[in-house]
């Protein structure tokens, strides 16, 4: 089997990363639904069916890879990128490639097959806080420039296992995206003398017609420009560029957020498929101080967004990178306030 | 009914186009497979069933809107965009908005109910040179800065009625993405006082390990950073901005690598949903002559993807921009090449 490499899209700028590793997921080739089968590899008491955890919060008294675990982090079985290799790249030709090197970490959410959603506010503060020890521990290694946490629920979002679960990705090089929308907010700054997370708050409350939920610490947004129907975007009061730096207080209320959005987005959409990504900082805010980094750390907001994936992309998404929406945020926000939670 | 509106995602610069009227495609709010229904609006005697004709290619005898046709492209139902409306954005607050101008157009590709590589190479050229007829048509309206021509082909790939058929949208603005490959081409050639393009070729028959298809006039390679598994892109030999510069020959090539390439992989795939996407140029590169519209001109070549969809898109790439591919293009080249067609 060949190892892990990324190759840059040169044009695009972005990287694919190939790993035939990921291939003997059963899924692959196939466009096959969550795996309904019987057997359940996170599940307590198949701790051995996982590589050996790296993290979890478990009673005193018991041992690692054993039972007695809520929240447990383990490498991914079929990981994307390894953590032996150089973060250099070199030329084929002209084209740019470099080793797969990265870390690929599966989150279990909880001990039981339930959705998140449905856990206790504790339950959930547990996997946020999960996130943020993963992170301080991955960012001590330097070859890693960006720590991508993401969430995969439902068939339609991607997910190949049904017990609930995230994922942690620490990757060789900033992803190019990430890096525009910092740039974007530097720049927006320099124009401005104005932080433009800051006026999107202020817009918002302003507007009144796109909040969902609020609480201390957060509010939950329909985007102005939302890509996908009954998207929403749960953004920190107190702004602040890396998601790491939440306090325990901040941690729960932040658990109280999402179960009240996703919560609502089962009532309103059936259960649907949804994804969840942390869009967090580059590491480079919290490793050095040149004129770059200390300006996105100041510019920079962590926020999470929270996409319905109700349908597949087609070729118009995948082709202009535009998106088309059939419900404006004002009427989602609306619906999605509007649910009765018992 | 809300008119369709542009709105800006600040920090991406991207658009979504937010439009009512989509909604009441059947498909929406759940994912449905394609249509199964056994009413098809796209075959002869319903032209009824379809907004009035833009365009066809008919017997000389036949009347507009009557059978008789083997190409026709009407204005798409449920349209994104619309034709009414000013190109200029406007400020909702902090946040940029515009008219929901453009044009949305369907390309039904066959009078019968059968895949596109299925019909004879001339049916091909037919739909390839009628792409071509409305680009040059759209082009003359000043308010369209891009013209995105794209298929989905299956339910994997955002397909919502089965008959085969392309759209065509014409949009007011360039995206983004595009306009960032138009720049890095530029780039390159200004480092390197040579071509992306040219290179890019020069390399593929160097290496000779990525391409699966050549004729006369393309190219067909599985690209060195494919985001998706056996993604392939048709490349021109003679390397031209603007795809409808394409002489009648170069069409009759192109329907000749677009059969080859398309019958290969449902050969290897087992008939795949598919997206289709030509890259074109932006409209300003054949309306003035800036000193970018010159360099964008010089140094862009259009260009088509097809890409196979066996799943859906994951919160990786959503949040990232980046891709996992388990299957290097080297390996799905060699399995696309070897495929012996009947």
């Amino acid at each position: 089997m060949r190892l892990p490499e990324l190759r840059r899209d040169f044009l695009r700028n972005t990287w694919t990363i190939f790993s035939e590793e990921r291939r003997r997921r059963p899924s692959e080739y196939k466009f096959l639904k969550t795996s309904e089968s019987l057997f359940d590899p996170f599940l307590p008491g198949n701790e051995n069916c996982t590589p050996a955890e790296l993290f979890a919060f478990r009673s005193p008294d018991t041992a690692p890879n054993t039972p007695g675990w809520t929240v447990r982090i383990v490498p991914n079985r079929y990981p994307a990128l390894r953590i032996e290799g150089k973060p250099e790249g070199r030329a084929q030709g002209i084209y740019d490639c470099m080793d797969g090197l990265g870390a690929h970490e599966v989150v279990i959410e909880t001990p039981q097959d339930k959705p998140l959603e449905e856990c206790s506010l504790e339950q959930i503060s547990q996997v946020l806080n999960a996130w943020k020890q993963r992170i301080l521990d991955l960012t001590k290694d330097p070859r890693f420039q960006y720590i991508s946490i993401f969430k995969n629920q439902g068939p339609l979002a991607g997910a190949t296992l049904h017990h609930p679960h995230s994922q942690i990705m620490a990757l060789p090089v900033v992803p190019e995206i990430i890096e525009r929308m910092c740039q974007n907010a530097v720049r927006y700054y320099q124009w401005k003398q104005r932080h433009w997370f800051r006026d999107l708050l202020y817009q918002e409350e302003k507007d009144n017609k796109r909040i969902v939920y609020e609480n201390n610490s957060f509010f939950v947004i329909c985007p102005y420009s939302s890509r996908f129907l009954f998207e929403t975007t749960i953004y920190p009061k107190r702004l602040c560029a890396s998601y790491e730096t939440c306090t325990t207080y901040e941690i729960d209320q932040l658990a109280d957020a999402m179960k009240a959005i996703l919560l609502r987005l089962n009532a309103t959409l059936e259960n649907p498929s949804y994804n969840i990504n942390l869009l967090n900082a580059p590491l480079y805010v919290i490793r050095d101080n040149s004129p770059n980094s200390t300006l996105v750390r100041d510019c920079w907001c962590w926020h999470i967004e929270i996409i319905p994936r109700l349908g597949p992309l087609a070729g118009f998404e995948l082709g202009t990178g535009f998106y088309i929406n059939t419900v404006f945020p004002e009427e989602a926000a609306h619906q999605l306030r509007n649910v009765h939670l018992s």
